[in-house]
């Protein structure tokens, strides 16, 4: 960390500056430009400590700026843990050099529909099913997930076919329950920064799926992974799912230059969701593949059997099951290609033959 | 709402569109283009219904995009209340032609603090105490609050200086405890769409403060704030905190023109908090001015007896006393030239002789 | 400026930047940290080398990040010219305690309607007359302007009611005859970083309006002020007109804190633009209170006739002759608030019964 | 185009608006809502009616709304020209299922600089040599570029190596220089919007690559393009080039996605800058990776034998010579996945093994 002075700052103020550094047990190296005087702080890397003296700092007189030099996050940070982190769920790898496909619909709706898509998630090699049964809307007349009930119907749909299931949690209150039914739990954009729901997520050892929030920072959403972390969870993937920026075509921007970003900085497995960072179907095959080509560990992918009737309007962005198939069956010959596994079936066609539109 | 087809769509696929339409029990009217066809939907103004209905139409094939002419609020929205919206607290008015300061430390630190702090914005002419128990922080490393003993603490500050008192509730369960000790409830940025909170809030009567996520719609706010007053809460006001944009100099980009927009758009009270969106001192007093002189009911200003070894440093961020004094003895100049009322105590400066930095 | 190196760079690799750094003549001061080490660079404060050095440097081996502590611009800068600029032109004088009103149409479209606007900016008390000559159009289909005859038309009006003329300049080559009509050369948001264009205004003497770019940093707009004073031409003056941000119910977003900050880090004088910054003439008013309230030392504001048949579709943001006169009045009594001169002529009112919608 | 008005507006002011688009010669389909009535307005496709009506609608009485429905421009719309354009250069196809490979310094040094980089670019598999002799640089003081004597070191390099050559223009007058040396004229993201400029450039037929403004949407870039294409000038490919955004991290955000959408809007081929999109070396690899599986028709990168040492200090974006050949021997496999051709010379080592760092 380094604190730069004001131009001009009397001796005295620097004096205290470097007495209040010292006093917390770090040390203070100043050096004096023709202007400013700039103080460097060395010492063991403890972020708490440093967050603490960073709060402190920038609101001292004479102080016109303190830089950090090292992360604010520790257990999420790659320095502090080399190797990549990979997550085993009922023997589903994810991170390292593995490809996960999560498929399904933005909404679990009926028992019927679960199921049935499912099946086609499983025929096409995917290994996890999502599934929404609480929904965050923007509006409150909009439609806000079946409830506990949906979570039942997922949980026989994936013991049944063989597949992982992912679902949102949106409030501490409901991680227990969620924790029950679904295998992953997966916490939205707007609640990156919930910090009671990730303290809560901390304290259970079920892998957590943590959006990034569609205005956060690198910085900002390997802190909220931190919260999940320092709570003794060390089961937490990251997922860009688009930000938001002047660009309104798309439903937001998607970033891919996040996933070699955060893999750089982080030792946590990072998915991508090409679904809800294009808002458009027509481009989810496309930005799919180069969000693998960019490193994914894995895709979440929206997909339905009937998404002009979807519950809640992301139909939009749903690719159809024979889509889907085709799509997985692009990514085991890309992912090679990008150090990456990824088989599908031989002959998923049977299963699609049995689907109608 | 208007539904726009996709260029040269035929006949059976308009046909469907506008079937779906009038089976709602809503009238659609159909426009040929030599592209595209146009389908309005009228009929009477129910967002439910309508939401419903934008969330089907766009996934439907033939559909190139869905437009919203009405809004997806109604109780929020002005068309709906055409007046201005006064809420009465203790018998201070915030909303019409009344300006409201509130005034306070980011953190309530200790009793003595807290009670010196009230002294002192009662004596400048503040009507309101802020003050945080429970901070959200970015890093789980960082100071989080004193917890309920400091609204305790707040209470006794606010009951003995004759002010309200605001602090900021972060989560459905602490918003018993807040509101058995103090007068509104803050919703901070990055829980704007925190739905269970806001569904919380809307249970209870004591008025609530929203303030806009950061990276949040002007539509966005009031359908957060329609949450609240769907709920049957109707004491809402809004609070523009700044944006974040590319322009990373100031802390935060204050969109001062969601003042007056949103008085447009609602008839909510509109509070501007100068403190978070510059985040720097040297800024605050110029931009609570401009804040005035662009409509806003009220203000909410950081203010600290000894900033430099405020708790969580947001102290370059807080005026000193005096500086907070002479800041709204401008304000009884100006609020007159926006059409609003505020005075302030005639001798301050006794108040103040007694402060020592 | 400061050199951060990598984690656990070799000794040799810290020598190599350490002799780069001083083979130019400036001193490197070194400090090790537990990982990183940081290297200060010290000497005469010389923008031209610094950048030389921190564009070098930055591709070096073993450096993560080089951090600019002083800045890149000089002749723009207060600490190299602490008194306020202030502007002369025909009497009217920009800058310092005075605030200048500059109104007129978006585009000049006869003689009759530009000297009909210019009767009615002078009777409400505005020094400057705008008008545009050649349009900048996003698309090539759009009315690009009436060309020099329009020139002459603006300075016969400007002349006739004893106003100073501002007009916007779109390449070097129209300088000279832009110039030679008009008093105040107007560079536009999408040319703020024309480089040709601002040396080319670097070699006359009249002054130059020169409007941020609408996604420039304050960083990035001072040095495309320094292009005009290197150049040397002392006279700039800056003009803040919003940025693009993810809001889009205004046109842009009114970055009002830019005023206050701009005047910190410049001695130049800064123009608020209400009318392209909001783009909704019922928000223009407001706004204008708000950027006076601000500290801007100006504003320049569209005002039309018959806004209803603008030629360039601006009508929307532009105000009639009487609201325009009607904000001047309350301009006078907002200004000396805000530390600034401003009067309107006694009786105006007589100048506006002449005038018909 | 769609005309939305404001709440219970006369019926007079409806007649109004209908008869101002019915004298323009295009129909007005009327449908009465509740509240607002929805104009339709119906006829031929010609953008600069239609931009003509936009503009003076928006202005009008009662009118609360214009949406645009078709398109801006037309003849870099694919809804009029719905085949692949494919621009021919020196034997080099750009365009349809062509990957095209752009490489080169930043800027040009010396003649033996420019001459070693062409050998390794031909080397690896590349087809254009790229190299700036102006540069446009944020600030008066950094290095400005070599100027002609660089484009003719260039044309040396490229006529020698078989390598076609791409520079960038920056003003209207260097048009004439820059076409006589280079094959491609590159228009840089701060001139998006330069309209001279590409009015100039409709006026040549030498191809030109159109950067993406950094703040511009797809519907101002397309344009931008469309200045050149109504000039006359059909040999125009874009370039996506990363946007401003509020993460810093990365010099800017790539928005990948722009790929595919722009590709829809328009048969031009799109060209993707990984180097400025990233602005860091060790990212570059991975998202020219990731731009190529977007559907990428070309790419264009930066590689220097130097990069320590670059004029520009964009070194720290340049591949070294040999991480671009294995790239281009990466990018062999990659392309047929995206449908695309593109092959690299059997044994590039030898080449490769001559050159030293």
């Amino acid at each position: 960390m380094i604190v730069v002075t004001s131009p001009h700052v009397p001796e005295e103020r620097i004096a205290e500056i470097v007495q209040y550094i010292e006093k917390n047990g770090v040390q203070a190296h100043v050096s004096r430009g023709t202007d400013r005087t700039v103080i460097g702080i060395i010492g063991k890397s403890d972020p708490a400590l440093f967050e603490h003296l960073r709060e402190h700092l920038q609101g001292m007189k004479g102080v016109e700026n303190v830089i950090k030099i090292s992360k604010s996050y520790k257990l999420a940070s790659r320095d502090f843990h080399p190797d990549d982190t990979i997550i085993e769920v009922k023997g589903v790898k994810i991170g390292g050099d593995n490809l996960v496909v999560m498929g399904g619909p933005c909404a679990v709706e009926t028992p019927e529909q679960i199921d049935e898509i499912a099946r086609l998630v499983k025929a096409a090699g995917g290994q996890v099913l999502r599934g929404g049964a609480f929904k965050p809307r923007t509006g409150p007349y909009s439609f806000q997930g079946i409830g506990v009930e949906g979570l039942k119907w997922m949980k026989e749909a994936g013991d049944k076919h063989g597949l992982v299931t992912i679902t949102e949690v949106m409030t501490p209150e409901a991680v227990e329950v969620c924790a029950e039914y679904a295998d992953i739990m997966q916490v939205g954009t707007r609640n990156m920064q919930n910090f009671d729901l990730l303290r809560k997520l901390g304290t259970i050892r079920k892998p957590v799926l943590l959006k990034r929030g569609f205005s956060a920072t690198y910085d900002e959403w390997l802190n909220a992974a931190e919260y999940i972390l320092a709570g003794g969870n060390p089961n937490v993937m990251l997922c860009e799912r688009g930000i938001r920026t002047f660009e309104t075509y798309t439903r937001n921007t998607f970033d891919l230059a996040a996933i070699p970003v955060v893999q750089q900085l982080s030792h946590l497995p990072v998915i991508a969701d090409p679904s809800h960072a294009t808002g458009r179907r027509e481009l989810v095959e496309t930005m799919t593949k180069a969000a693998v080509a960019a490193g994914a560990n894995g895709l979440i992918i929206e997909m339905h059997t009937d998404p002009d009737n979807s519950a809640t309007g992301d139909g939009v962005q749903s690719l159809f099951p024979d889509q889907f198939a085709r799509l997985l069956k692009d990514l085991e010959r890309l992912a090679p290609l990008a150090g990456k596994k990824f088989d599908t079936p031989k002959e998923p066609e049977e299963a699609f033959r049995t689907w109608k539109k």
